[in-house]
């Protein structure tokens, strides 16, 4: 068996709550929910609700119609970005973003719908409020900025950079890709009018699933109409929320098993949060001690999550990485999607190694790779057999 | 147990291979496809490509490349109206659509950017191909057509259409939906630009899957920007098919049971596809003997799907769908997410009670499900404890 270390990509292993919950979905209850009256389909509009009121807790969200499933993380970013954007907006971001929030900003601004303005950090890796304050202009109605960054792993001051935004009126999304599950959040206290989420990394759910949180108080338009189970005698698409948000059958089984994996997560909350802490920690000082090895991003594990990027030598990240796979260790190698980092970074050409430890990894696990990269130091990734 | 008479809604039960895929691509494959490049990421994307190949069979399509995944059916109509569209462009439809159809339609008609014509049925619920020519105009850039309708089963000409349109030169979106799995489809002798489909109808796999089938010589702009694991290195969509349609995370656990069960169906076609027949005659012709029916749409079974609507006396078709919920019976009353269909049909009031049998119907519960209803009609809806 390898050893996997690509959790940041997907959560690997699910818990087997996970799995059974999906197997009973889709053998059990098995309906589209919200559309027909029979028995199936309540039982799955019921699991649908209970897993919003599970991410609800977990978001310390005050409804859980708040939540709107989607497909991924990038379908709820792009839903929030494009329901909040008008032709003639401003929007700030930052350039350690990953695609999934630059790709749909620039193409708006390739069709010359809006303006969009990224901040750097700062040398430390950070985004400061004040970086983005200095940004903000007076048509300004968007601001994205990632809770955690697919390739430092930086917590970002998500709540300091909120009270800047309030007090400037300007709407705040923040891209939870990397944190929700792992960092604590709390959408009142960051100030976000949005919250968009995976649930197969962090929330350790199946693929195809995601959502957004919203605030009551904020509207959006749709990115997807089509059937919601309600109003259906109107051709135009309802105003009910979370159904406004969420066209077409829903993905019952994937949803089941979010269901399972936030409530494995919530129930293991502060195990899983000290057990990522002390991996990464661990992955970290054990990296440091390789000969010749860069490491990026805060030296500190506590400022980050459990991401991260190094290279060896001289060697190209990709070569890297399959030498690893060859020693039996799934990490990711390249660009990480986030080519504004890569450039900050300086690894534009050559990318990043990237390991990600998940909620199985265990202490041993981590000797063996740090002893896999070690080598790899000295032989050279072209001699690994 | 229920006898489940949903399958238009989602198909029940699932084939023990799909219910197989899911769990060993959830246990053992478990990666996110096409990101890292480590065994279990490589073996995921395998899965992808499969599936490609089979639908790009199912669909006589010349490429598995035109085949791209969406998270729903509609989420695939989204993309291929709003990806075709331009602001001053004119579209045709039919009133016979869905809302995953009338409502994207709409929506751009409300915001002002495309003017949207939708021709009626002959009074036989078909749509002919002089009424849609007799809707085109100069500006017309896209004319959407359902292959099989969700409430009357009607199967419409979509290959006498195809001809029509191809000679106009206008491209021809055909929504899938109630079709695909079930009817033959060749996108070439359909002469369609595009072809939406589900994952979890006829196709016999797990929800949160779907694609569009887009001719190579026909492009699109995308609804869904992100990471593709492509092009890492810009802030830009990439051109290459299908990743420049497919942001963020695919479903790898969804397509993997998608690919088992669209197997499944390729490897049973014939038998299925009779079977299908047989249980809708069996149906139909019960049903025609109960007192006081009202049967939509063509009586004759060789012109639909195994989709049958249908009102008892004057019964509200709620109060005959809980009926038979409560006799065991899983079906769908109400209105079915297509307001023009049941406006034309004069049940916008009161709905319809839909019957869709599927792959696993037997003829004794055909039988059963008719003895209920002649139940229903004799004591009346509110009497069924």
């Amino acid at each position: 068996m390898d050893i996997y270390l690509d959790n940041a990509a997907t959560s690997h292993p699910k818990p087997p709550c996970v799995v059974e919950a999906v197997v009973r979905a889709l053998t059990q209850i098995n309906a589209n929910p919200g559309r027909s009256g029979h028995k199936r389909a309540i039982a799955g509009a019921e699991a649908l609700m209970e897993c919003r009121q599970v991410l609800a807790r977990m978001l310390a969200a005050p409804d859980p119609m708040a939540i709107s499933f989607a497909f991924n993380c990038t379908d709820a970013l792009n839903l929030a970005i494009k329901g909040c954007l008008q032709p003639g907006d401003h929007v700030v971001s930052t350039r350690l973003e990953h695609n999934a929030v630059l790709r749909p900003l620039m193409t708006l601004q390739e069709m010359g719908l809006v303006e969009v303005t990224l901040a750097d950090p700062a040398p430390d890796g950070f985004v400061t409020p004040e970086a983005l304050r200095a940004a903000l202009k007076k048509r300004t109605r968007l601001c994205v900025v990632g809770h955690a960054s697919n390739v430092t792993g930086a917590i970002q001051p998500v709540a300091a950079i909120g009270g800047m935004l309030w007090e400037a009126g300007v709407p705040y999304l923040i891209d939870g890709a990397q944190a929700l599950g792992i960092q604590p959040v709390d959408v009142g206290a960051l100030r976000c009018a949005m919250y968009a989420f995976p649930g197969h990394k962090g929330l350790l759910g199946p693929q195809g699933t995601g959502g957004l949180y919203l605030d009551p108080g904020f509207a959006l338009g749709t990115l997807r109409e089509g059937g919601t189970g309600s109003s259906s005698e109107s051709m135009l698409q309802p105003q009910e929320r979370p159904e406004r948000y969420e066209s077409g059958t829903m993905n019952l089984h994937g949803i089941a098993g979010l269901l399972a994996g936030a409530q494995y997560v919530l129930e293991n909350e502060l195990r899983l949060r000290a057990q990522e802490r002390t991996r990464t920690a661990q992955l970290m000082e054990g990296l440091l001690g390789v000969p010749g090895i860069t490491l990026y991003g805060d030296p500190d594990p506590r400022n980050r999550v459990g991401v991260v990027s190094f290279n060896v030598g001289d060697e190209p990240s990709g070569a890297v990485a399959d030498a690893l796979d060859r020693l039996g260790f799934a990490v990711r190698g390249g660009l990480h999607c986030a080519p504004g980092i890569h450039s900050w970074l300086g690894t534009l050409e050559r990318g990043a190694v990237r390991a990600s430890p998940g909620h199985a990894t265990t202490a041993q696990e981590i000797d063996l790779f740090v002893e896999a990269v070690r080598r790899i130091a000295r032989e050279g990734s072209d001699r690994i057999p």
